[in-house]
């Protein structure tokens, strides 16, 4: 939306003092914000009893921020219903695993499938539309807020068992061809009826593989629905203005590809620390990054989202110091704030919003940061932000360009290996983490693209697994002539989790003639040996015995193909170490033609245009990777720690 | 049945084409299966619709399953009853231990206790006695299918809660019996009608160990009876065919003496790589053993359930390949499933049933192999199958005869350890076990036996523990003129859970004159020496304060006794490490006058009449432990990895 | 109540016969017993029936026990309401946070919210009360057993909701008040009526931390209303008796400090073995001192009941052997029950109670030890006891006299960080335990107190937290003229849960004027390091950036203040690892012009009024820290493991 990348924030009108808002909103103004997104979670305060709307302060506050030059971002309240509504409608609230109603007292607690809440939800969005909808002062729309948060994609509730039976006639047509799409001849599980199907939840041991995978996309589906519904009635109602949704970074529930797919645009809400603090990493690693938060956490998600967002993203909530709601919560290195935000950039974003102005000193959130204390005063991210500001405004950014590298990113994939892991440590977003961080040692941009993505154009695609491989996705493999890197359990399941006819890889076998016979999982310890080159790897978690003509390129001990290859074309039938992985790719690569700058441990790059950007999460000064003579435009060629480097390539 | 022991199938027409059928029977008989086992989980194909029978599939199956030649199991297919019927009785569902019921769509989802239940597991299994009772093809029944799997011997439903009372009120007559018998003047819990008196969970703190005890006989019973009813339909209608059924291994939940009881022989399923992976054994010992299971985990199961079939059992599902249900499931090391079935008939089985004939492509199993890929194709195990019945047809197997050595198992002994641990790490069956290691040293036969069996003819008798002394076995003890080992914790509790009045080790004292004083559990790194011969050993996890004038055979460092006998009867007061259990075990072993050969680590010997069988599970060569000139019948001297020998002793 | 300190015991009569409680009572004058506990578990035997009472058998055991010379504590049993009052009143069970009723069949299942209970409770109290206030051999009474134990202090009932919707109602006056107080404009939580208001269990996420405070203090307050009506009905029915409760060790749910206020003294029950099985002790710690139990567990407590019981406290239950209900159970080290008890005594304690007579053999305390076995023998604690007995008789005691030290410990602190841990492992318990060991270095006596608390007299006063500071304690404080020392997060909330308008320290900074600008939570091998003195600590867990003109008494790394003082008031802005803070302790001591004796690790030093007392939990001998020439009363010099030693000092 804006011109040039720039700078936002979230803001509470309602959290403070009318008087406080004008000086609110001069100094973000002075320390180079020009977005404020408010109002996600004031429904209370826009309805307090049923039907009685109170708009004077939001009129006020949106006046305000506006009159101050800044440009509003308004949410649609809808994960916060009142209280009044959640006793006037209990059947709205949503149901967890173990079956139990989950209560008002926090936020999320309603059920995407309510027929009620759905009313409600299009409800107060048009009233909320209609108000403002045309007031120049609001430049865009953001729905609901961060959908799924909590683990509330799915709800076990009656109105989702209904919506689901409803959703599987749909998908199936007849009670027949579902007992045949899943596999209900199994332990005697044929339905008769379509209201005999229960939800997959509380059974005696784990529910048909089949059951589990739709009732996720039913889940995604319904929330993809409940968004598509606020969309249309601000469409109509806003004109101009632009819609987004803020979602989550490490979260596979919700599939964004489909939910964005409406939008202008994709949001995602950026916290490095809380991320790599949750995050399934070694020891020593959460340590190394404790406070800059692993250099791929931000960037993995502003690839994804800006696919998501068909190019275009926004970083709707920046960590501005230390949060509240990991295990543990450090403050940021001095310079991290700024590096995150330049990184940001770096990839694409357009605007990069700080959650939030103020510390609140109240309720859930007391000890999430802002980029001023609870008393008003700045914290350290203010500084920093005013400084890239400061910057940003020195410096004109060109466009953002399609990536050197396609990343296949699959939710379905995500829900498939979580439903069936068969080894306990398959873990999709892990094994994605880790085929990005091998990619980005070779310097380049990658983009993160859904299965069927028309892949020309790419120097390389990598897909680190896609169990479900359906046409659309064969025929993009297939019109792409350069180098793909196919990851293990591909095509190994059908749309409706079976086993393909063909055996695994399916479909893929028409591009790589092989055949999976066998798979085995390793606990941690047990591994089989790799020969790739003339180095030995340990191949662990995962290994594949693969029945194949094609020539082998890497091999396990006894001899047995473990990587093969038909042209640029590689199936990988194990789970690689991350010396092992960095050796494929570069495998990969070289059929690419590519000429690659390594990059040390620590130091990140990414493309911007013409502009070569280059982060150093590392605790000590580096050399930026450049030519003698290169023209830096931020920083120089010594990069300090915990800082950037910008040239001219 | 079979005059030789020979090899059978799990297989599932019902998940196959009809054309498909004669090919996989003559494929059957190709590779030497002679049994094959059917129906377990078909009610819902055999009556899709409510009193609708279809019997022509099954017809169709038996016939071509027989008219190949192959002998048909045909097992009561109640561990699966069809949605139509759950949903016109939900009071049938199993109800969990949080009290929640646990809901259709896997299997096992009824309670033992449903009187509505069993009205409908005895008309199904009539239906099916009526048909094919007398089906020339017909050899036999299984009943149901792994009774107690996923947690379902215990329910807590309200059919459980008034069975349980009943139980109780027959049990001791009086109220006043009952809260004498649990002691409840203890926190005023004494009860004045049987129905005041609760199931044991949902309790502020834990119940009294008596009313869990008496619960857990109660659900073992259950099943007890449950059996009992599907026993008698099929011995009124099928005459001459044997009925048995497949019990779990690492399961203890049920007592699997009393319930086999009325069947002709025990079967069991055997899945050593899963078992293993789920074992309370050492990390190293878990990573040595992944791929070929650790060497006494079969051998034991096949040893209790040989006991449990007085002599005679099947293992009715053998692992071939990978499971899907372990945490990791790595591929047997080639060799193995021939190893495996090889050492089962050693132990006395009669036949040895691999599970399943061809993976299926779709439901919860899907990623469990079986002698055949989904498409039909050949796996593993399948020529591993085929070489076991070549090498069986060329090898008449004599008898099994009873055992050198007798191991006293104790269902209830698990109960009370598990109701009343007192130290974390007291666990019935990981106690067994290391018994059961040190006793295999000696390479002598073992008989595992309940208390109460006729031990004459041991050469010794080892008793892990038996805190429930009866006089039944009492007697038993008493009669034996061998050698005994009595572990921690016998006669520690009457049989209705109390310390008896004489103090541990209770009536066991009219053997072995000693009082135990106090027991203490210590925490992992906490051990007291003891002195055995002129070596010290640590002694962790348990050890008891024995006040006793008998000989000490080992003493605690303060001088005080560990291990005490009288004449050849001893008492052991502590958990001892794996070294010193060996100590003891040659130590007693050595009263016996037994002349043991020592075989090493990774080897395990196991006659069968005049036949000598030693395998190697390590995955080095070793030369097998015989005098020169031994006449080999399979293999020879030289046992490769993997991999056994036979000679004639 | 006793002129010199004695011995008590517990005692069932209702588990024995009749014919065994003459003997039983003799036994116990015999080894020095002056106090018998009895009837706190009884109602089912006073009332088997609703109505019809049974008074013979107690009348009896009373009578046998005054007879005998003991001293009779009598105990309310209203920890175990019978079945029939349960089957009749089904909402006085307790119910658990996930909403499920905690059944009849162990104890405390009942919510202390409940009005019907609260009736019930007081009629078993008056009817006890009537008939035995006056009875001479009656010296006093317990109020029922163990408040809170099997977490049972908060109860998620309808009963409990009622009763916390009209406590706010108390608390705020208008809903409005409770809005502002609750931050409740975050996320939309504004309630409108009081019956808006549910139970802060079962949300999506985390309630406001302000409703969780508040209902912890209901739950806390609650208790208290339900003793102050039994002490009530006793102070009227049962004149010139005293009235205690016993409290549990390790555990903060309940201000003791409150409930103690209608009670002339206070105990506790003190179990060192399963304390320190349970605590949050390093493992080698925990090994080291698996027999003895941690020196400072029992101290600890010993000091802050003292301090909740006004001066004056009993220990009620003390542990005389292995216990059954830590996940391991050893036996104390010979001589440690005897150490226990003088240890008790030297802090004061008027009377130390072993926990049980007897060991029941039956129910769910049938492995906890008793001065003597279940058959009646004596056990090892019997001897112990009568040990004491004998020297208390030979050597008269001085009154307890007021410490030297302060440690200000505040019940809402432990709920404060509880509900808002911010970093996992800041757990308010641990943080007091350490600060107590570092205190107990200096060989001077502890008390711990409230805050608000006169702390004129104290040579120096330490703070380890205090969130919620009130006026009260802040006065006490300013008051006071010696050296203080606060720990980390103290006056960093407000009393309704919310950061202060003038940022942490809030009011703190009227002493000690500076300003909390973040805190950082560190996992576990993250740190900062601080220097102190000239040397370099890591600073752990918890890091705060202080901003202040103060001096720093020790700083970061980066030079800014990690430990600042005013005069002797000092604020201590990390968590300190044990040499750090044993260090920052003689700092503050010696501001106190402390001439401290150092005691090494394993020893402990108590003085009672000219009676110095030194305690040898090591394992070796050690000389006690006298000058020569000291006169010993009991041992001498030479200290023996497990020992003591006295001397006036």
């Amino acid at each position: 939306m804006p011109d040039q990348p720039t700078l936002g924030v979230c803001y509470y009108p309602e959290h403070w003092n009318r008087s406080d808002w004008p000086d609110d909103a001069r100094r973000m103004r002075d320390i180079g914000i020009q977005f404020v997104r408010i109002g996600e979670f004031a429904w209370s305060v826009l309805e307090p009893e049923p039907g009685v709307f109170e708009w004077a302060w939001l009129d006020e506050a949106i006046d305000t921020l506006a009159g101050a030059g800044l440009k509003v971002i308004l949410g649609t309240p809808t994960a916060t219903p009142p209280k009044w509504l959640v006793d006037r409608f209990p059947e709205i609230l949503q149901v967890d695993r173990e079956g139990r109603s989950r209560r008002f007292g926090s936020r999320r607690h309603y059920c995407f499938s309510s027929p009620v809440y759905r009313t409600e939800s299009r409800r107060i969005t048009r009233a909320l539309a209609d108000r403002y909808g045309r007031h120049p002062g609001v430049a865009g729309w953001q729905t609901d807020n961060e959908y799924g948060c909590h683990d509330t994609v799915l709800s076990y509730s009656p109105a989702a068992r209904d919506g689901f039976r409803r959703f599987l006639a749909d998908r199936y047509g007849t009670i027949d061809a579902l007992n045949e799409a899943w596999g209900n001849r199994f332990w005697s599980m044929p339905y008769r009826h379509w209201d005999e199907i229960d939800l997959p939840n509380l059974t005696v041991t784990e529910a048909n593989p089949s059951h589990w995978l739709d009732f996720r996309r039913f889940g995604s589906s319904e929330v993809d629905a409940f968004n598509r519904e606020q969309v249309a009635i601000i469409r109509e109602l806003s004109p101009g203005r632009e819609i987004t949704h803020n979602f989550m970074g490490r979260f596979v529930d919700l599939d964004a590809f489909a939910t964005a797919a409406p939008l202008d645009f994709a949001s995602w809400d950026s916290y490095p620390l809380g991320f790599t603090e949750q995050a399934d990493l070694p020891e020593e690693v959460k340590l190394r990054y404790a406070r800059t938060g692993h250099p791929d956490m931000a960037a993995l998600h502003h690839d994804l989202f800006r696919g998501a967002g068909r190019g275009r993203f926004w970083v709707m909530e920046q960590q501005p110091g230390p949060v509240n709601w990991a295990n543990w919560n450090p403050g940021p290195q001095p310079g991290m704030v700024r590096l995150w935000t330049w990184e940001a950039i770096a990839h694409g974003a357009e605007v990069v919003s700080y959650f939030r102005w103020r510390q609140a000193p109240f309720a859930q959130e007391q000890m999430h940061a802002g980029l001023n204390l609870p008393n008003g005063s700045p914290d350290v991210g203010s500084t920093e932000a005013a400084q890239v500001a400061a910057e940003l405004a020195a410096l004109p950014l060109p466009a953002n360009e399609p990536g050197d590298l396609a990343l296949v990113f699959d939710y379905e994939a995500a829900w498939v290996t979580d439903i069936q892991p068969q080894g306990a440590d398959f873990v999709y977003f892990d094994l994605v983490y880790r085929w990005y961080t091998a990619l980005r040692r070779l310097g380049l941009n990658v983009d993160v693209v859904p299965p069927g993505t028309a892949l020309n154009g790419y120097r390389a695609v990598f897909v680190p697994t896609l169990p479900i491989l359906r046409e659309t996705a064969v025929a993009a493999f297939e019109t792409y002539t350069g180098p793909i890197l196919f990851g293990p359990r591909s095509g190994s399941k059908t749309a409706t989790f079976q086993i393909p006819d063909e055996l695994p890889p399916g479909p893929l076998a028409r591009l790589l003639p092989l055949r999976v016979n066998r798979v085995e999982s390793l606990r941690p310890g047990l591994e089989r040996g790799v020969r790739l080159g003339n180095r030995l790897y340990p191949a662990r978690r995962w290994v594949e015995h693969l029945e194949t003509d094609l020539a082998a390129a890497a091999t396990y001990a006894d001899g047995s193909p473990a990587l093969v290859a038909k042209g640029d074309r590689f199936y990988l039938g194990f789970w690689p170490d991350r010396t092992c992985l960095n050796a494929i790719v570069d495998l990969v690569a070289g059929r690419a033609g590519l000429d690659t700058e390594r990059v040390t441990e620590g130091l990140r790059i990414r493309r911007r245009g013409n502009l070569c950007f280059c982060f150093n999460y590392g605790p000590d000064d580096v050399d930026a990777p450049v030519l003698a003579g290169a023209e830096f435009v931020l920083g120089g060629s010594h990069i300090p720690p915990f800082d950037l480097a910008v040239w001219r390539c």
